[in-house]
């Protein structure tokens, strides 16, 4: 854990490691939360020293309350303030002038009640700046470390089982509920934390020092949203070259719609976004809550799957089928089981036993057949995972099949999770799984999810770190451009050059500003050629009549300038329509589009897809935090239909896969360096077996 | 359930309402399924007769054991053979002498064994119908009804609760499991009923009797196939007018693939079918286990959801959001909450709370709060169903809020359902809503699922009954036709008559068999024309070069012919080629495909989606049960993305989507006169404001 060690914030320290702790608002009275934070500080046997502060006196657990922080002993080094948010700010000074440089304001009645109460948060944060005070919180249900030991919540007893979960939250609601859930799920937590308003620690803060801690094996986050998006995306990639890091991030449909006015703009909401960060810094996203923890304990107990390829193994045929359709369905593979191993499992189980995979022993099963099978399923250097089922067994006792398969599945270098169908009838069991470090589920499915997330930590882990692609082009050139231009979409001419900036291949295209223009210029082309209206009015060109194509002689053209120039001015009266543009035929070729927006949090996404008019509608679309690195390039191609077909489809010829590359690295990059481009859109993206050539292309400035 | 009266099949009375039950295999030994049989016959409480047999004669339980079936005194009607599998035959005959016409045979060693046991089982089934006997199994775990009450499994108790959710399995394994899962989730069950090897009675068979039990609020079934297709969608369709019907299905990824030639058969698997025979049944399909009783659970217990708009009422914002996110993503709304309502909530809650739907009453809610604001929201009548979180209550016991809650909740006619967030601290009230038969909910994702089912479920009552729609057509020529027709795909010619019999628009076509009568016909026709190889053997045409379009004048039609010949000649040098299809270049318009397939269960299966290549890269397809009604045609254009596209998008034209829909009814209604005509495709069918045409269409004949 050295990484963490060296890109640590050391001012955080005293929040995991306290010294000695003053609690600001310590109450005799059990129906305060002063009474529970004072309680749980001493219960959870913190090995520190602890004060309580109340103005008010008197003693509490057989310490001495003092009237005031500046009246406390050595060693004080994190402040607990849980007191009435208007005292808050005359807290934060006495902390301060004790010499304590950490608090966790748990208080109420802030940012999260309006306008006054963010006056307030500002007012304190200013204080604690002034003071050099990292805060955590305000409205905060406080933080815990069950290894320290350390209950810093004033949460209701019991608190969590010491374990290897870390658990960090923007909602101090849940945590309550996280606790009594890992209770149900029987596993542990090792660090909590509750973020609260995130005054000033966010959870980016955080992430390294819990990560950190040598108890944590796994960090799970419920996030609202990221308070640094690019941040996050390197510090959570860091973590998670060492430790797995799961999400369950909501929100996702309140997001309030942004007016865009390109595809990409409509359809990269910020959950694209979010996506893209995810998959670039490793962090595996949950979309319920139970997966989350589901997840949590397979990672935290099992190592990372080396493959797909799944052996099912069970007493009973429908649980295995049922299973068998479950790892399809979450992307992993029934392993085929070789003759060798067939042939030593027929030696273990009798004859009517199917060896095929799900490997069906039979009814009769016994806990040293379930144990014996699974040690050579394990041997097979086909298999890289085993999903083992444990149906209430009619003959033996679920507990002492759990009891011979765990010293199995300990020594296994593979993962293993169990399916133990059932309650009561295998609560047994249950324990004894929960105790070895097994993570078993309720129901076959869920056991197949947790699999499926050991092959993609896996896979992460084994992917090359990836750098962004580096393209020859000219940032200072485009910076200069944009300076003088106005906010709103870019003119053609200052599109064409930006493109050639950054060596964007187009189709040749001038304008023409009457039909003898446009004749002359086609003329200076080859025909056909195609026309389209010139006018930033106009987004949707095709939309109002204003595009003509095939055009195959000086005649045809010239009646199309026409034609244009009154379908445009019908359709939009008041746009201003600078000319036509005289555009060469496009070679034929599969159409894809390109485009990126500027996310709030992320900065540059780049989409990716099935181009043409329909591409709200076929919603072929994928996203990738730009600057793309090759692995992000590569995987946009492959998680699209428009990126497969790249390489040939039935009598669709290949074509120019690199040429595509080429051209999202150059997108990429140019939407990286110009933040100001809120929107660039190659729609669409013409490609052939000689290259790939921008033929419509819309640059939005802000 | 007069309805059900009407169809069912008296001779299945015996299973489930016998006067008088013969136990065939009734054991001493404690260690025998026998004698956990008979424990559980007699436990169970059943008011009936009880007779054991067994040659060896003795006392079990208090009865005599007889020693043989003959002996046993009146009234005996229902038979359960527990012995080993080659003395079943013997004892078939033994009750059917005795004059018993139904039997359980829970004894294994039959078809799943193999040859020779399929060969045993065939026999058993001979004399069980020589003697009008109806036989549930062999190899099943048995069946039971707790209200009867009556429990004839050989599972080890506890048995399940008394409760309202029946299940029908396929595998036995799973029983066992179920009752223990639903004692976990606390639900009861009414009638589970194991079906074996199915070598008689059928899911089908009992679907029927076992929904007609009033005690039965919802029906769920474990599926591993379905053994009737049709049988199968008029039964379930009648049941589900009554009761809800929730079927798990395994086996998604088993399915052994046909060798297919067609978009459409590539496309549309078995599990395509089975969706859409489900669809068509109102079955309600369950992805996983966990969801199976998740939505058993709610159907069982609450009302239909009359509308998809959900409040949701809590105590903290986080549960509040993360619930918010599983309502849209469960394709439910967040509702509206209207200013009077707001006015009214406002009375009971602290200022600071939010009225904005989630209703966050803040962590200080007090269980009248809880029960008054669920009391002012179900009284909007914008809000069709209430989602109330209850995480661990920082101030009051979650048992005292569920009291509070369940006489509001009670009396609710809109469902609500409870996200109990948790496990230990909300133990309490986990049971009061259970006797309060409340669905509660460990995690809010998976009550907003629930409710999403109840909204689906009304969906569903509230459709008209549909009925095909009768369409005009040669039947009795088209069955003329394909009498001479040798198995393959059709001749063009025989295609065209085929259409033209159901009165399926295709674009005028005809045959050259030289290149100078594809001009004469070209002349005849209008240019520009397109040309088409003309074989049996070649299937996609495009793809070996066997396409020419557009041209313009006789001479380019001669070369053209040339060309054709040459390209297929090399492309597939064994391919008998009749000559070039002359054929009107087809109007512009939009593209779809609509093909038919023969599911081996389900019969014709209609696809329609989005046409062209790219159909299998696309997977813009939708599937219906063919014959089709005005529902099931309306519902493929929603559901599809080229259906939606026919009512116009930005450019695209809107076209006539009537003349669509008569097209599927034809090609839906062509399939299943013709169960021959294994796969019809046509692609594309293309359509403008006029109407729609078949450009090219493939028939294949088994």
């Amino acid at each position: 854990m050295t990484i963490f060690k060296a890109i640590m914030d050391k001012t955080l320290l005293p929040f995991f490691n306290p010294k000695g702790i003053v609690l600001v608002g310590a109450s005799q009275n059990p129906n305060k939360l002063g009474f529970g934070l004072a309680q749980n500080l001493i219960r959870s046997g913190f090995p520190g020293a602890v004060q309580f502060v109340n103005p008010k006196g008197g003693t509490l657990f057989g310490h001495e309350i003092h009237s005031n922080v500046a009246s406390t002993p050595d060693p004080v080094d994190l402040g607990i303030l849980l007191i009435p948010a208007e005292f808050v700010a005359e807290s934060l000074v006495a902390c301060g002038k004790r010499g304590i440089h950490a608090a966790i304001i748990a208080s109420g009645g802030f940012r999260e009640t309006g306008e006054q109460g963010a006056e307030l948060e500002r007012s304190c944060l200013k204080i604690a700046q002034e003071y050099f005070i990292r805060v955590i919180g305000p409205n905060c249900i406080g933080l815990l470390d069950t290894h320290l030991p350390l209950d810093a919540t004033f949460l209701p007893p019991p608190g969590p089982t010491p374990g290897d979960v870390a658990f960090i939250s923007h909602s101090g609601a849940i945590c309550a509920a996280v606790i009594d859930w890992a209770r149900g799920q029987g596993f542990g937590l090792s660090r909590l934390v509750s973020l609260g308003n995130q005054a000033d620690v966010s959870e980016c803060d955080v992430l390294e020092p819990v990560a950190e801690d040598p108890h944590t094996q796994v960090v799970t986050l419920y996030l609202e949203g990221i308070s640094n998006g690019r941040r996050f995306v390197e510090v959570a990639g860091q973590v998670t070259q060492e430790k797995p890091i799961v999400a369950l991030k909501v929100g996702r449909f309140a997001s309030s719609q942004q007016a865009v006015s390109s595809h990409t703009g409509a359809l990269a909401g910020e959950e694209s976004a979010y996506n893209a960060a995810f998959q670039k810094a490793g962090v595996l996203r949950a979309d319920t809550s139970e997966e989350l923890f589901d997840w949590a304990r397979a990672l935290a107990w099992c190592p990372p799957s080396p493959g797909r390829n799944v052996a099912v193994l069970t007493n009973a045929g429908g649980p295995g089928v049922t299973a068998a359709d479950a790892i399809e369905a979450n992307g992993l593979h029934l392993a085929q089981i070789s003759e060798t191993t067939q042939a030593e499992l027929r030696k273990l189980l009798p004859a009517a036993a199917s060896l095929k995979n799900p490997i069906d022993m039979l009814a009769g099963a016994s806990p040293e057949q379930y144990a014996g099978c699974l040690s050579i399923l394990l041997n097979d250097s086909d298999v890289d995972s085993c999903l083992v089922i444990l149906p209430p067994p009619p003959m033996h006792s679920a507990g002492s099949v759990a009891r011979s398969l765990i010293p199995v599945i300990n020594l296994a270098r593979k993962p293993v999770v169990v399916a133990l169908m059932g309650e009561r009838m295998i609560q047994e069991a249950v324990e004894f799984f929960r105790a070895a470090r097994v993570p078993e589920y309720r129901f076959p499915e869920r056991a197949a999810s947790a699999l499926s997330i050991l092959a993609q930590r896996a896979d992460f882990l084994a992917q090359p770190k990836s750098q962004p692609v580096s393209i020859d082009k000219n940032q200072a050139l485009v910076a200069s451009l944009l300076r003088s231009q106005k906010p709103g979409f870019l003119p053609n001419e200052v599109v064409h050059q930006i493109l050639a900036a950054y060596k964007i291949p187009e189709l040749k295209m001038e304008l023409a500003k009457s039909p003898e223009e446009a004749v002359a210029l086609a003329e200076g082309m080859s025909f056909p050629v195609a026309l389209k209206v010139a006018s930033e009015d106009i987004v949707h060109k095709s939309d109002v009549g204003g595009v003509l194509l095939n055009l195959m002689n000086p005649e045809a053209v010239r009646e199309g300038f026409k034609t244009i120039f009154q379908n445009a001015s019908h359709a939009q009266p008041d746009a201003r329509i600078l000319g036509v543009q005289v555009q060469q035929m496009a070679p034929a070729g599969q159409e894809v589009i390109a485009g990126t927006v500027q996310d709030q949090q992320f900065g540059a996404v780049l989409m990716f897809g099935s181009g043409g008019v329909e591409v709200e509608g076929l919603r072929d679309v994928v996203f990738s935090l730009a600057p793309l690195s090759e692995q992000d390039a590569e995987s946009l191609l492959k998680r699209s239909w428009a990126g497969r077909k790249l390489g040939g489809y039935r009598n669709i010829p290949a074509v120019n896969q690199s040429a595509v590359l080429d051209v999202l690295y150059r997108v990429g990059q140019l939407a990286a360096d110009h933040p100001r481009l809120t929107e660039i859109e190659i729609n669409p993206l013409r490609v052939n077996a000689q290259g790939a050539v921008a033929i419509d292309t819309r640059i939005r400035l802000s």
